[in-house]
């Protein structure tokens, strides 16, 4: 048995590290590499992914896999061990069903979508890309089709991210959320809307950026194991579980662009920094879910970093980074203006109330359009008419509409966005459970100390990796469900206190 | 036909793919990689290599060699087909005689053993690390044994860098320039030593590396397919054709070092990035051999970066840069000092002149070490006296002496040194040729223009990659075998005029 075992470790490791190889080749095209490489680039990482899918779908796998199955009921159900060959075999059954040729065509049709957009977004020309859409949510269909007996045709793409959770869980919570969520919106942005220009002076890349840094130094974000480059787009991104790195950018006339993208990818980095050594190179190393894992990204940016107990030590901080910009602003008008909630266009800019209210619609329109109830030729006419309803506002053109957004255009339609709403929710369940534990946490914040909530993330959330689902995970730290009420509760105090609601 | 070219041509794409990926791997861990890292990385590098090679050596690439045997023989010699296909063979002929259980043994134990020895030099201590050296020395010679029928035991060794060279015909091409160069050595140094001191001063790193950027732009090195990065070591690395980078390192109190390694490296770099496009991918798309490689280096380095036709262009703009520390220094009296010929203990610092005695050694005590004639534990004594012997000074340590070489600490014992000189003789017999067909070249360089000299070296030499044997290349470029003539005539010429001999 041991033997058996040790082989499986040893082919899902050489697979890990295939992975690993792709992973630095995707991060050095986006930070360093000169512009000659780029026909070269894309064919190696879609050969090293190829050949991890190919490895990964070797019969050998499932019969090694098979050959184990009563050495793992022998085992303790959380152990390193059955861990790994759950999480391995629910992979692995989940690989097997789709064709490696569905795979690469998917990729490359994925490739070539992304390009187009691309150019056709700052064109504001939809046309263009519309075919590809189409084709894109035909491949999306097909790969759904490949896990026959769902109950909803986008369960399977949604469990690619948020393992076990189903387009029935999803709605809803959404519609739970979204119950309790119009009237705050409604109440606020029936009032004056916050001052924010003390954010668009001119702030200098070169103090922005050690600002950033010594925060989530404080954090816990371990530098001897990461490093910060800059992107175009910010994002985090492992090679090893001691070499997890984040990206960033920075405009000189927003203060809060570089600021909370870098504590934002923090978040993401410190849960995967956190994942307990011996997971190693086990794909049990890596966060749960994309649920889970926009969490912490959430926790570290928004309960932690816009809250006011942080801003009265790092405020007087951030005024001697930027005398000149912040001497005659107060941390009221600054509280205020980083916590402004408006009726804006674009879901990545959005603040932390009116962002669950973009994310729910594209939720509806991908269940629409695999349904076939939405096709995309009507989707930017979908898109304005659902805009108005929910936001008050229609969108002027397709480019921040329907265009917006690079998910659907570099990837599948489906199981992409539910997450981003997950996350906010848990990231109020998991940090109430928290203070609950540790009531120290929110004055120790105040005190730019960190330490016991970050540890308490390490030992509740971080060091497990892929042990639990996220279902299991929030049963097993909070004692219950996935629940919206400590998220409204969240919202309602601190927009209640801002807003006088 | 064609289709089992192109399965064979798919196939050493996927190899050209791992290995690159491998380099990209190497690179990061020398510029960017965050300590943490380190032993993910280390394993990720084997990883890869183990793929290439496995895949290099499957039965099946044989079975494809030996079907297009004939197709082969009805093409051209040089075109691109026949050449992919001779090349291909040739390497895996070679890789397929050595079991890949030995390959993973030699890595792992010159992995070690490296190890050891960065800690060894600094300690001065040889005794630690002779044990790993006796190992290295026995898998050097099984590793030749693994291609019986040589006629002497390095042939092999020599042959994986210098393809077609033999230790007789090394040791013949050295035996003839090293009486060349005795008197050349003893006539200069009985002089007094050059006075180098103007290039002793505080050059800060920030006005170095413009100035050498500015330089290399001038020469044809391609920034927007590559760039330069600083490491420990300087070394140059080829991810794709359209990808090929440099690094350096700065000494602030030596003018020297970063520029001389800026150009080196820069003369590398422009070979790689010279191949042509439709060679890409393929194993024909790299320099043909350690000889030819480093005579582009050394080239750029010295044939054009210490020249005094050069320096009459860039020495006034490098006034400029430096104004304080170089504006009462002449042009004359830099160009002795970048010349300066000295009796000196290391390798890697040593002048144009000197530099060949240090090869000299380090290749004849391979081949008594290989030979048996020398054992590991008599090599420091033996440093010692054929140092003594040939520069008139003995080494006062080991840590000096013959622990300064990283190339036995990382790798194999034989084939590693005779590049260095092999390149030095061809750099002048090219260099030679290049100016008889264009006597405009000098003139142009005194101008700062170096597109005729490119240009030549891309169409007689760049191109071509491993199309070419270096032997075959010099007969083709030159109309000759290889000879040490023209690498006379060029030092008696310089040297002779720079020491009045």
């Amino acid at each position: 048995m041991e033997a058996k075992f040790q082989e499986l470790k040893n082919r899902l490791l050489e697979i890990n590290d295939l992975n690993s190889a792709a992973a630095l080749l995707t991060w050095d095209q986006t930070t360093y590499m000169p512009p000659g490489g780029a026909p070269a680039r894309g064919r190696q990482i879609a050969t090293l992914g190829k050949l991890a899918h190919e490895k990964f779908t070797d019969p050998t796998i499932g019969k090694l896999l098979d050959e184990l199955t009563s050495y793992e009921k022998s085992l303790l159900y959380d152990s390193d061990e059955a861990s790994f060959l759950r999480v391995t075999r629910r992979d692995y059954e989940k690989a097997v069903k789709v064709p490696a040729a569905f795979i690469a065509e998917l990729f490359s049709h994925a490739a070539k979508t992304y390009d187009i957009w691309t150019k056709a977004r700052p064109a504001n020309d939809f046309t263009t890309v519309r075919p590809y859409l189409e084709k894109t949510l035909d491949l999306s269909r097909k790969y759904a089709n490949f896990y026959p007996g769902y109950e909803h045709i986008a369960d399977p793409l949604i469990d690619d991210s948020d393992e076990g959770m189903k387009a029935s869980t999803v709605k809803k919570l959404f519609a739970q959320l979204r119950e309790q969520l119009v009237p705050i919106v409604k109440a606020i942005t029936s009032q004056p809307a916050a001052d924010d220009s003390c954010l668009k002076k001119n702030y200098p890349e070169a103090q922005q950026w050690p600002f950033g840094v010594e925060v989530i130094k404080r954090f816990g974000y371990d530098f001897s194991r990461g490093r910060q480059d800059k992107t175009h787009h910010p994002y985090c991104i492992k090679f090893s579980l001691g070499d997890v790195r984040i990206t960033t950018r920075f405009k000189e006339n927003d203060l809060g662009e570089g600021l909370f993208s870098t504590l934002h990818e923090s978040g993401h980095a410190m849960y995967e920094q956190g994942i307990c050594m011996d997971l190693e190179g086990t794909p049990l190393a890596r966060g749960t879910s994309s649920g889970v894992h926009e969490s912490q990204s959430r926790s570290w940016e928004n309960l932690v970093g816009r809250s006011r107990g942080f801003w009265e030590f790092f405020y007087p901080k951030l005024q001697q980074t930027f005398p000149q910009q912040l001497r005659s602003v107060s941390l009221d008008t600054f509280y205020r203006a980083i916590n402004k909630v408006e009726r804006s266009l674009i879901r990545t800019d959005a603040d932390e109330v009116t962002y669950n209210l973009h994310v729910m619609m594209r939720f509806d329109f991908e269940l629409q359009m695999l349904e076939g109830k939405l096709a995309i030729k009507d989707l930017p006419e979908a898109w304005r008419e659902r805009f108005k309803a929910d936001f008050g506002i229609a969108p002027p053109d397709d480019k921040d509409g329907c265009l917006q957004d690079v998910h659907w255009y570099g990837g599948v339609i489906g199981g992409v966005f539910q997450g981003y709403t997950l996350g906010n929710i848990l990231s109020a369940q998991f940090f109430e459970t928290a203070v609950k534990a540790h009531p120290e946490i929110k004055p120790q914040i105040k005190q730019g100390e960190f330490a016991t909530l970050y540890r308490w993330l390490k030992e509740n959330i971080y060091q497990h990796g892929r042990k639990y689902t996220a279902t299991e995970l929030v049963q097993k730290v909070t004692g219950g469900p996935m629940s919206i009420e400590p998220y409204i509760r969240y919202l309602k105090t601190k927009y209640g206190e801002l807003y006088k609601l």
